[in-house]
């Protein structure tokens, strides 16, 4: 199964902000309700980054998600205050920590969180020193996230690698050194997933959905087994199944021939 | 550079094989021009399986397509007298043979063709025994191809291996096959190009073409530099664009980008 974290209860697009300034519950509920529907693994939340409005928005979002979906949620702060108020908010169901990294003091002070909720966690490829740039940087990054989470006693398959996507436009190659990651990061630690922020790599580029498209097929391919991306985008969720189908993880294609059936898939 | 062979001009489609029968010039010279205009190397053209047809067939596509483009020319037949007819009919540009493989015999007829008219050619994978079902036999039937073109004197960058698509339908893991096979042969063999059929993948699937983007797309990541296929399915020719940008073979992402501004790439 493909790990899918649904992007769009987001407070920095703006839709999404104004709903929850003005506490419009359809809107909220409408997006949880569609991202469900249309095969979100997890629901990401993401409260704005305003310090005097983001707790409280947290916990209202939280609310109307919880109040048509069933589906856990990923919890989408830097502030450990704010991770703390959302994890009390949910009701016993699985959750998400979007995300700890290597820049300083974050991992430390997100993963208490982590063990007390027994949550599971996005590890992102960064730190204080900046981004890996090859794959083997990234490997390197990736190993050092997992000496901290496994010494905070989080097992392995509890932590969801992102190797962080950088564009292809200033670099051509920092597209083939993420999936060249995503090999060796598999290779040295199996039981660990990922979870991939996709659409950088198109940052500056026109007709940025193809590349994207493009970079998910490759990105699976070489092993990816989760992404944030939006459900509702038809051409993103037609070439996940098409891309699971050729590479030999969807056995007898079923998944995708169901999908075709439902009329889930573009053309 | 990636090599594309231009499937249309094909009189095992209706709608060619009728404009061949009553010898309609516009409909045939339309396809060559269509073709060269979307971005094709070579077009290939099959003048249908008749014995008693396909000899005067190909001597009268050649003259229709020479006089509209000036692309070399991929010559696709069994037939080595068809073939022969074929090259000394081109106006000495370079040209391509579609297909030698490792069935009885067919090595033998069609290499002193290739030596004669110094002309590249496309291995198929596929010898009288049947069809290779792993990357490894599949790496064999290329290295027997290999010896048996190198033995003709002919240099492996004038080789085009295809390393034989099957369909994901009736066995998953053959989609796979496929694509570890490129990474073995391009390591095995580096000067070796490839020219793969890709859209036997998705036979007996639905919305086929799905499937198709998404194969072509992890098999450029894997090493593949050439494909026959339909240049004006502006589908197929933005996924290869956009497969080439992210997989960092597009430097700055020029040919994208120009592609993009000439209005060439789709949704």
């Amino acid at each position: 199964m493909f790990t899918i974290v649904a992007e769009r209860i987001n407070c920095t697009r703006k839709a999404i902000r104004e709903a929850t300034e003005q506490r419009d519950a359809e809107v909220i509920r409408t997006q949880a309700v569609q991202q469900t529907e249309a095969g979100a693994t997890y629901i990401d939340v993401n409260a704005g980054a305003h310090p005097d409005t983001e707790l409280g928005n947290m916990r209202w979002l939280l609310e109307q998600v919880q109040a048509v979906t069933s589906l856990p949620i990923c919890l989408d702060s830097p502030s450990a205050e704010v991770l703390a108020a959302g994890l009390q908010a949910l009701d016993g169901r699985p959750a998400m920590i979007n995300s700890i990294s290597l820049e300083e003091g974050k991992a430390e002070r997100l993963l208490p969180l982590v063990q007390q909720y027994n949550t599971r966690v996005i590890g992102l490829c960064l730190s204080s020193e900046g981004m890996p740039n090859t794959a083997e940087e990234r490997l390197a990054f990736a190993t050092r996230l997992l000496e901290t989470t496994r010494a905070a006693g989080v097992s392995d398959d509890r932590v969801y690698i992102d190797p962080l996507v950088r564009c292809v436009s200033a670099e051509a190659e920092q597209g083939a050194e993420f999936l060249k990651a995503i090999r060796l990061i598999h290779a040295a630690h199996p039981d660990v997933h990922f979870c991939a922020g996709i659409s950088n790599v198109s940052y500056g580029l026109p007709q940025r959905t193809l590349l994207n498209r493009a970079f998910l097929t490759m990105a699976i391919w070489e092993g990816l087994d989760g992404a944030i991306i939006d459900p509702l985008d038809q051409g993103v969720m037609s070439q996940l199944y098409a891309a699971r189908a050729v590479a030999g993880l969807d056995e007898y294609c079923m998944e995708y021939m169901e999908a075709s059936r439902e009329g889930k898939l573009g053309a």
